[in-house]
């Protein structure tokens, strides 16, 4: 790799730190096979399916946009153990359509030591996704365990 | 279609109701791809990816377990407008791997009328997702958009 990538412990963490990810432009084709896959309902198929329901022509699954924000956030939030969530909240106040540009925007807001692992914490993110222009498509928060650089 | 499948509609739910869904099987193969796409982290890559951190061996994304959650609900619960949430809480309390066969058992917990849609309510379903052993591997409370059959 011709940059170095910083590799985060818990240590180098702090409320209040951002991380911005890579945009990435979701087209009618990874839409259509993501929803063929894993959640074939009419109107995440084809813009005839979705004709006459809420969404009026093609929108992606909720779980497509949060499967494309985890890819975001992977390539963005560079923890050195992974990204191990133990749970997470989720919300969808836009659709998702083709030719969207998404961006996620990453923030810590909470580190809760653990007090049965002195080494660990559950540090809360949350990730906004957004689209080209600026709304907010998805807002996760998740509750990650994170270990400090020299474990106990 | 050799066998009707019933369209339910808000006047057709109660709180209690259960679905139960269709056994899936998941393989290495599965799970290499859903995180070379959607979750490229060692541990979700690969054996040799996994050793040394805390899954040892090769797991499933949790993001994979929720898409195939997905396909297995939309699949069990028939609802006539479709499986259209407005979010979601996730826990996993188990890690997927290749060879579990995963099923997922939904109910209904509560159904909130909207005060300003008539013909409208907030269903939220509990959908556990077990393994062959009945191991529970994933919670999922989703909050979904259900209508009456006729509308206001």
């Amino acid at each position: 790799m011709s940059r170095p990538v910083e590799r985060l412990y818990l240590d180098d963490l702090h409320v209040g730190q951002r991380f911005v990810s890579a945009p990435h432009l979701v087209d009618t084709d990874q839409i259509k096979k993501f929803a063929a896959e894993f959640d074939p309902q009419p109107f995440h198929l084809s813009d005839e399916g979705a004709a006459g329901t809420i969404f009026g022509t093609l929108a992606a699954s909720g779980q497509h946009t949060m499967a494309v924000t985890m890819r975001l956030v992977v390539e963005s939030v560079p923890l050195a153990d992974g990204l191990i969530g133990i749970g997470t909240e989720l919300t969808w106040p836009k659709a998702v359509r083709p030719g969207m540009t998404l961006q996620v925007f990453s923030q810590i807001v909470d580190i809760k030591p653990s007090r049965s692992k002195p080494d660990m914490a559950i540090v809360t993110m949350r990730s906004e996704t957004r689209d080209q222009q600026g709304d907010v498509v998805q807002i996760l928060i998740a509750k990650l365990t994170v270990y400090k650089r020299v474990r106990g």
